[in-house]
């Protein structure tokens, strides 16, 4: 139980609220009536000053600042990683807990690294102030990455069920988890390649529509990028176990907003698919989508919008049968802007106004 | 060598010429100058009569029929796997050597499957005549799937130096691998969707265009869809190996005519990044774009048109830290209709041609 009366509609601040996550914060909170008091809406001097219509009221944008966050319980930001890197600790300085989408804080032994239906109890030392300045709360909590969360929420039962030893994941990565823009240009060069005009490359280097291309963060030493090395470290964290062996291919593919993921395991314990099918039809934030005969599996439109993660094509592994193990592949596809990004952190809000049982 | 003089310029037909792999067939013999003495060119009943422009010559359709192989030394089939079993048959009695890029003969014991850089002695025994009736030659050699030929040609070269023992690949397809008509549905609803329509749905039940799906063809009893399990067993067959782990998934993604695999390989022996980065540079059919500092590997656009697979992303598996094995990860592209289908199959003619070393 928490130490101090968690508020039951705090203040809550959306950082960004411009980019394509801060417009999915906006409609998730509404969905899910996430109750708050007074809502701030901030984003960069370029934005500041634009209305935006709201649960029937209007808002009006803020310019972030250092001075912002004063009267701010749940500060939601997703606003790239210097920018959290800067102010995050300056909100959570002033009260505020921040639940950060960048990758600022993810690997900070002191910052939580949260999927609710994977490690709620992660959010334990954290509390909500109430209501500005002189409030007990405050900290920062990290959002995964949008492809770890899209993993973890349907590998974490049957991790837990049989224990991954070793999994091989390869995704098909949407344009949204490079923001607005990307799909914005994905879009027209769509337009203009079937137009048979050259493709306008301003957010990649080369053309994206009707092609796809390994992710293009930053290459490392060890000659995985960095979306790649985010899911393995980031997997390490959330379950609090360094041994299971991971790799990953990431992909962009020319789609708008969903990414799907091509997943084998290996168990160290038998587990066979009928019984992964139990498990996963058991499992919080899951959706089976799996129809061998009308051949209906999970596709990114499926998952579009969507809060869960859908899964289909759960089989047994067949190259166990020369080789021994214990093994099931998956496809799976999630809402990177929803359950990657804003779902995730809405979530983990809920998750602090509910109170968090002790471990 | 041949028992039998090959001839220097056999009489070749195409037997489904209106098709898009039929169309490549013209577009690769012109390329690579395969001498041919007379050039048939076979299509149903609907496309006989159209006129052809090639090579300076106008070339009339014709309609395929059961006696349209009486003169034929080649016959390139890509008409579907009905058209071939029930012609091909014909066609090699009459003498001719069918090399079919359906599925109709792959796993047929008595028939070769070839990729001319993995395992041309399988031609053994397959002799080309010599200009019709009365011809010693004829039989029939399949032309693996596509998935299976962009996968073997770099991964072979590596196990022939360090064994695999077991591989995790997931694909990323194009289009033309069901055909001209679904790259024209593609561009089709890609258009409605940007205008904001509904997508017209004839080849596929959903919508494809910015979108993805496991693979359309039918799911056997083990889970697998029969383009899974054809590049299982299909491997098998061309290495002359069923010890081989292999487990695939296999995704259509909204590109045109060249398809990627992403590949996790287990090998029986050490094989490191460095030494796999050096075989593959010397190996037949393959080119290898893997700039990290450049972030610029293989995209389906870069192989489209284009003879080799393009090999990148070769990289120690990091998962072998916490799971004992030696592995190796790759992100390969080849075009489907061109060394995933006609230019296999050209390549094959060659070999005939030019006379295959004894075992």
């Amino acid at each position: 139980m928490w130490s101090h009366e968690v508020p039951s509609a705090p203040n809550i601040a959306i950082v960004g609220v411009t980019g394509a996550v801060g417009q999915e914060f906006l409609r998730v909170i509404d969905q899910r009536n996430l109750p708050f008091d007074n809502l701030k809406l901030l984003a960069s001097a370029r934005s500041a000053g634009k209305q935006v219509e709201y649960q029937g009221k209007t808002y009006t944008v803020e310019e972030l600042t250092e001075d912002s966050f004063g009267d701010v319980d749940i500060a939601l930001f997703s606003a790239g990683g210097s920018i959290s890197k800067k102010l995050g600790p300056v909100a959570a300085e002033a009260g505020a807990v921040v639940i950060d989408n960048s990758s600022a804080f993810r690997m900070d032994p002191n910052v939580p690294l949260v999927v609710p239906e994977v490690n709620p109890e992660a959010v334990q030392g954290i509390e909500v102030g109430n209501g500005g300045s002189g409030s007990s709360g405050g900290g920062i909590i990290a959002n995964p990455n949008c492809s770890t969360i899209i993993m973890l929420v349907p590998v974490t039962p049957l991790h837990k069920a049989a224990r991954v030893k070793r999994m091989v994941v390869s995704t098909y990565q949407a344009a949204s988890g490079a923001g607005q823009a990307a799909m914005d240009e994905l879009e027209l060069q769509s337009k203009e390649v079937l137009e048979g005009k050259a493709p306008t490359c301003n957010i990649f280097p080369f053309q994206y529509a009707f092609n796809l291309f390994s992710h293009n963060s930053d290459i490392g030493d060890d000659g995985y990028n960095t979306e790649e090395t985010k899911m393995v470290k980031e997997s390490h964290k959330i379950w609090n176990d360094t041994s299971v062996g991971i790799t990953t291919t990431c992909v962009r593919v020319p789609v708008m907003r969903a990414h799907a993921e091509s997943i084998n395991l290996e168990f160290e314990h038998p587990l066979d698919e009928e019984e992964a099918k139990r498990i996963l039809s058991e499992a919080p934030g899951v959706s089976i989508i799996d129809d061998r005969g009308g051949k209906r599996f999970p596709t990114p439109l499926d998952a579009s919008h969507q809060d869960d993660i859908y899964v289909g094509r759960i089989r047994n592994d067949q190259s166990r049968k020369q080789v021994a193990g214990h093994g099931i592949d998956l496809f799976v596809c999630g809402d990177q802007l929803r359950k990657g990004a804003a779902l995730n952190a809405v979530q983990i809000a809920e998750l602090l106004l509910a109170g968090v049982p002790a471990v």
